[in-house]
């Protein structure tokens, strides 16, 4: 092959910014950023105190068709400037994705979307149902918003709790007995995207929402007692995964009519005790 | 503990069928069914071999509001029979959906949607860039098809492919050497929907395809001569995650003038090998 | 800095080969090779039939201190080879190591080590304990063998069977029910590495000695009546998790004074229903 | 269906334990405990402060040949303690693995040996090269200790740091450039047992000892001036992950010297920019 010619830049002379260039091909693209970078963050319970969690981030701008290409490190320095700052997170992350936008803008481009998503486990202190014995429970949660010109602000709360489902098939046919399981109630809403209105949505109240449409909640720790009740609870609130989601979506119906949320998907999966795979229900709807 | 003495329904009564219930919350669900069943299929190359590949599959239908469940062992027994049977796999699911649907009837119920999703390693022989020494490669491949009232048969093809990208600014600022890593492309491709004309879009091809908008493809097996050529390759054909999901856009426009897809998603995600987290980006678009 | 100069090294000049060098530091390493390369193989069931597997696969051997490195390339050459043969896959590795061994001496340098795994999903066809209905289970597989001057050949034999356990706690305790979840028997076997008797430990036979330790057996296809008989199986043989590792090691015994095994561990872990957390039980014996 | 009549045990009756039960089968465990238990802890950082990490944690006791079981209940109850009291996690847990074994005795039974494994994400600022911009940045850190009559107290800490390496055959055959990726190392340390003097060996520290050998280290922020110094720094120090698997070899002999570890087992595996597999190298050594 013929060589490219290694060209020995002039060391002193001013670093090219590549990602500067006008881009001739003329193609939109929806988003470019990073993903997998590992944040603490600091989210406010809902009794006030703040709680430090491990975030997972993808952070992203939209790119116009002229732009070359997006400033990975803005988005680590916001980032970082954000954690070290004295914020917390909350639900409104609208000022957050604005400063994105204008902090990825240059002569030759600017972005005028930009979308975050955040996972973290999220622990509550979970009293135990008869000795009331309290540790703490963790909760996989995702924070995902947007900013774009179409849609505007837009935020979603992603909360995954798992329960027990018992079988009333399995409980229906046999002698004695009835095969149970720990299943997951995975959830994403869309909260309204009112400007004025903070939506007040507390995981930890959405939590308790989700575990009551279970056979049975789960919990850290149980002694005797709490067993006995939590066995005899699941056995007589027999509920096939099929169950939970129409629960889940009446539940989520009411949470709509108060004005929380506009619309929302949830699945439910069932970690079968009698198979080796999984039994799964899926739904979404938009508030009317 | 004294024995087991717990018996209550005549044991030689009909079992009760309790997903023949009729349910009186009167929600419907988009999908209830099974998940992460592993299955052996056979899935037809370009060269009219067939392949056999592990799969794990999801197979679900719809839920009318009147009916309590779905028959979650009906699943299990059409794959298997399915599995047993000399068919093979290929785009055309509608067959099998139909069936989904049809088994998944009864008395009080009956569904009129059904998905499924198949994932597998799907291996092709590459040859090395000079050398040409040949050895498998594996590609993670999704197969996803649907069945509705309200839109008919879809397919959608997806596909991972790895690449490597070397970073424009790295090459432009620096003496000597660009920082270069692993990237994956992964697409998701809407096939037409058109009943007689069986789309004709071979995944040998779509790799290809895909494979030519990194800086550079890579290789099961590479000899010093090939080694060679690959890093060559990958300093003069330089490309930020941007210019791939750019360059991937065009070919994937391309491709659906020639009538075989009618709309794509993709995401490149770029294992940077000077931080920690990765780079991405992410574009959708319907043919028009 | 001062520039390190970009050698235009002679395009037609035999191209160097680094690994070859002598290294300087004298440090010998354990292993170095491939790893998580996925490759069709072959492997021989009871019924003498062949299964093809997708399996992800480590290779490597052991460097001598004046050796630079190990020619990689050479391991993805003779894994190629392998598959392209029609030769199948059985727990005698020797060759295959001795092979990989000899692959890797050269001029300057020669190894006397090899190291394999192969990690698979394998199908066994499984009948439901009624109706007899038959449907495919997969079960993870790990086929683990090593060649070294200290310890001659060793193979070990992975595998993972889930099945169900019901807890005795709860059922002693509790008026109706009890708790019960899937969990996971997982061994790693060590073969006797005498050369001339062939171990005769089949796969299948071996799922079948773990699955009868659970509280009940788990399977892919299960009709009402089968359903039935399986909850009151779990219920009339609860199960704590150390119970299962007793019974493991009780029923591994046996199968080391057939001589079929020289040692073995053990770990099984529940997916309990009552809580987000596990339980688990660990265990190994070398055979007296 | 009718109600739920099963009524056998008498109501107020004091719960069995059935835990406490002497087991028959005369088979002794190595470990019975909780695996996957999220909680929040607190570690020591080098400069004195304290940080708030999310740990994921297997807590165990042995088991002897009489006892029936161990009490899963207690080793929650022990961890939430310990999370709600004030103090924190540093590497003497010899105190709270006595205290484990204590909790876990009983008329019937006793442990005398325990076993902990705490994983979680640990921060640490990070400067880039020449800008000394500064974001933080997550290592993968294991806490390991267990207590036996047989070995005493032990204690081992994992760390996985994530480095680059480029490729020195790459560099030495090609025009320009070569061929670089993401590689991880990672290591676990036992540290001396002795009981008086408490290892002085910082995270931190050993971070900075382990990024030192690879071809250069990563980071979470890059200006311009960063990007061009990381680059030129790979490329001026090629190293196959043999060349870091010896050096980090040599580096941990050095520690080991200076009496902070008295083992160590490491692997380097490097996500190849060249191919879609890894390569790797592994080694171990005891302290002489």
């Amino acid at each position: 092959m013929t060589a490219e010619p290694v060209h020995f830049k002039t060391l002193n002379a001013p670093l090219q910014d590549v990602q500067q260039n006008v881009d001739a091909r003329g193609v939109v693209l929806d988003a470019v950023g990073i993903s997998r970078f590992d944040l603490p963050l600091v989210v406010v319970q809902k009794d006030g105190a703040h709680q430090r969690v491990t975030a997972s981030i993808d952070l992203s701008v939209g790119l116009k068709a002229t732009a070359k290409g997006a400033h990975l490190s803005r988005f680590v320095a916001q980032l970082a400037e954000w954690h070290a700052s004295t914020e917390t997170l909350c639900y409104d992350l609208r000022r957050f994705l604005t400063e994105t936008c204008a902090l990825q803008s240059s002569e030759t481009a600017s972005s005028d979307s930009a979308h975050v998503e955040m996972r973290f486990k999220y622990f509550v202190p979970k009293a135990a149902p008869v000795s009331k014995l309290v540790a703490p429970m963790a909760y996989d949660t995702v924070f995902k918003a947007s900013l774009t010109p179409e849609q505007g602000y837009r935020f979603a709360l992603g909360l995954t709790v798992p329960v027990s489902t018992l079988c009333p098939c399995s409980k229906a046919i046999s002698e004695f007995g009835a095969h149970n399981q720990r299943a997951e109630i995975s959830v994403m809403l869309d909260l309204p995207s009112d400007d004025d209105t903070m939506p007040v949505l507390w995981i930890e109240d959405l939590i308790e929402g989700l575990e009551a449409q279970g056979s049975c909640a789960v919990y850290p720790m149980l002694k005797r007692v709490d067993e006995k009740w939590v066995t005899e609870r699941q056995y007589t609130n027999a509920k096939f995964v099929e169950d939970v989601a129409r629960d889940v979506t009446l539940y989520l119906r009411e949470v709509g009519k108060a004005g929380n949320i506009s619309g929302f998907s949830l699945q439910i999966e069932a970690l079968e005790s009698i198979h080796g795979h999984n039994a799964f229900a899926r739904h979404a709807e938009v508030m009317p």
